[in-house]
């Protein structure tokens, strides 16, 4: 049973009360948060324990990155700037090139970037998606992970809605993993027909485990589905009975108002993707009136070919510019607000909010730390600010995931970067020559 | 006579026809480029140079920002997302608490941080502007100086428009040196009445130097104008006079039609500060458009109250998703014509096109090398889409302006960060009491 201490640090704890602990650390056994301290603190009873030093770094929950399909890291930088890539570009290109190996070398690369940034959980839709949770745990990150699902002749099946068999397996073989939360994740409206979505959802509610989908981000979803059923996506998905609690919707950015009240009704949870949002052109999701109404919103990066990114940092400074240009209030989401999306509101979004996303004791050791040396994290009269809008993903000191310490001194612990490196770059050879091809 | 050779680079020279030289390096002597070559090369007749290993990095022209109140960084963080901030917030601290020690001790600072975020040229307005002049000077950046004028009792000065008597002597003092370049900087049209901008012009045109306003940034101002003089406030500035090709005009959002009829026909210089717009929530100036007229346009960070970050690798990613979600147009400024804008465009911006913005034998060697090792560099099928896209300031490796190293391995050559850092905290007492009193 491990036991550590964390010190020299200042705590923003994310909890109810917002509560800041200047100058404190925490107790940490067995993975979990036992004890909240504040300076001075007499270490004698905890003598055995390891001793992390914060170095006056600002420790946070880790962040939550609710839509990610890691795996697609080695294609990050292709075809950007460009249209209609989703069919034209992607689709034939994920046939062509993904397999087992891809996924796992492409979900190691991409969790080691997301550590590196302060990332504890993810939230992963993509194929052969047992060799991503077979990543995690070897690189010790929680996730939420669900096999994509789609109409067609995927990489990871010989047949349409293949998807749906691995899924049912894979929920069986990771159902009770400390780490790894299985979840069930049709592609979207435009991917997955009506009896199928209601397959998905029934298998979702049997294993009491999350939905995973993509609804309402493109123009020819809203358009195919008006002239199919005259209902916009979410009203379809609700006409089907498939929209609860457990529904985690990604992006919904092109909603009316009688769709919003559908997701509040229905506990929909919602996924925001700025950074793909607005670098796919793609418009700017009611994230504000989602808030007004208390809904469950949390910050994604997207696959790393949408955003480029796989950290959260990147996405607060995004959600909050952009949002205010918006709806031209420079008042709206005060930085407090966009801490809380990138952590306990996207802990919530998992329904994993009674384990993580906040610093509480009884809470799991899921954190992560800032540090205040660099050039970019000076002067700090206010924390939440200096996060949201100064702060990169270079800044992250220390990382930590169930207790156990995976970033040290901006390094990876468990592993080398420059082997997952090496392995991304022995997929080269075939991207090249496929670019060539077409 | 220094002497350097820069190797084991991928050159993106920004030249005309945009030539990327894989696997190369540069001579450099006298401060300027003397030779690109490409490998192998034979080192053999510059065997007494210095050699510097760029480790398969990016080499770039040095980064361009081209608006700035650098000296402002003392006050970072505080009182983000509060409505006003500029007359309620923003003026009474600096009335207070701003003087020829805050402001070498904030340039300093701020300089720092620009360069170790690879920007090689800054363009900033302040007040003790022969300050901040003396902090570049020091530090070895490049600049374009201008002392604000007010007419109000600023801190530089116990009469209104005190500014333009500094201005003269600052004018007089730096006008020819190596890497200052100095300039006229009259506040805005709601901070300078007719007179006076006429004076600074005047003075401008006299001595050969820009003059740098803000223009079209404020809704007041707008209104303001449109009171006084039934004008926009760029037509009010065309109607007496003072725009030409010598004019920086910072912001430049709220414009219409005709507004940009008048920017280009006089052929005027924008800066254009997505971050600070975003964050302000100001608007989004028509870029697209002043593109597509072949206007200057360079980007900009604003102060570090407006913006919280110095560097334009922000802000390249901000211009590019900003833009492509305003157009609705994903295909909108590829990333190649936001690095033309971060770079050749900023000097553009400054009259400085003839001696800095591209890689080309003769121009001043002011470089900036992007490492490629970390987590977030790779893979690279688009250098362009890398460095908008996925780069942030953590990843400058090298940076050299007229020739002169002064970032190597990601630390400051000639200055002491830490001992920045205490200068700049030295500075906290005073402001946390005068907020304390508000």
């Amino acid at each position: 049973m491990k036991k550590t201490i964390i010190e020299n640090v200042t705590i923003l704890t994310m909890n109810e009360n917002r509560d800041i602990i200047k100058k404190g650390g925490l107790i940490i056994e067995d993975g979990r948060i036992k004890k909240i301290f504040k300076d001075p603190f007499n270490i004698g009873e905890y003598k055995d324990y390891e001793i992390i030093d914060g170095k006056e770094g600002i420790l946070i929950p880790g962040f939550v990155n609710t839509h990610c399909h890691g795996s697609m890291v080695p294609f990050r930088t292709l075809a950007d700037d460009c249209k209609d890539r989703l069919k034209k570009y992607l689709f034939p290109l994920e046939d062509k090139i993904v397999d087992e190996n891809f996924v796992y070398i492409g979900a190691k690369y991409a969790i080691a970037e997301m550590l590196l940034a302060g990332v504890t959980t993810f939230c992963d839709m993509y194929y052969y998606e047992d060799f991503v949770a077979k990543a995690a745990e070897e690189m010790g990150i929680r996730g939420v992970l669900g096999e994509t699902i789609v109409n067609f002749i995927a990489p990871d099946t010989d047949i349409a809605y293949g998807g749906i068999g691995y899924s049912k397996k894979f929920i069986e073989k990771w159902k009770n993993h400390n780490l790894i939360t299985p979840a069930i994740a049709p592609h979207a409206t435009y991917t997955n027909d009506k009896e199928h979505l209601i397959e998905c959802h029934k298998i979702a509610r049997e294993n009491n485990v999350q939905m995973i989908m993509h609804l309402a981000e493109m123009d020819f979803e809203v358009k195919e589905i008006k002239e199919k059923y005259n209902m916009s996506p979410v009203e379809y998905l609700d006409s089907i009975g498939v929209l609860d609690e457990n529904f985690i919707a990604a992006h919904c950015v092109l909603v009316n108002d009688k769709d919003i009240d559908i997701l509040d009704k229905r506990k929909v949870s919602i996924s925001h993707n700025m950074g793909a949002n607005s670098k796919g052109a793609k418009g700017v999701a009611p994230v504000k009136e989602y808030r007004r109404r208390k809904m469950k919103v949390g910050l994604g990066t997207d696959g790393p070919m949408s955003g480029n990114t796989l950290d959260i940092i990147t996405q607060m400074s995004l959600v909050g510019k952009i949002h205010k240009l918006f709806n031209e209030d420079r008042t709206l989401f005060p930085a407090i607000e966009i801490l809380e999306m990138a952590t306990i509101g996207g802990a919530r979004v998992l329904n994993l909010q009674e384990k993580i996303g906040s610093i509480e004791v009884g809470k799991r050791a899921d954190i992560t730390i800032f540090e205040t040396d660099s050039v970019n994290m000076q002067p700090i009269y206010d924390y939440y600010s200096l996060l949201v809008y100064s702060a990169n993903p270079s800044n992250v000191s220390t990382v930590m995931v169930e207790g156990e310490l995976l970033v040290k001194d901006k390094k990876l612990i468990k592993v080398s970067l420059k082997e997952l490196k090496n392995a991304m770059d022995s997929l080269k050879g075939n991207i090249e020559e496929y670019i060539k091809s077409i």
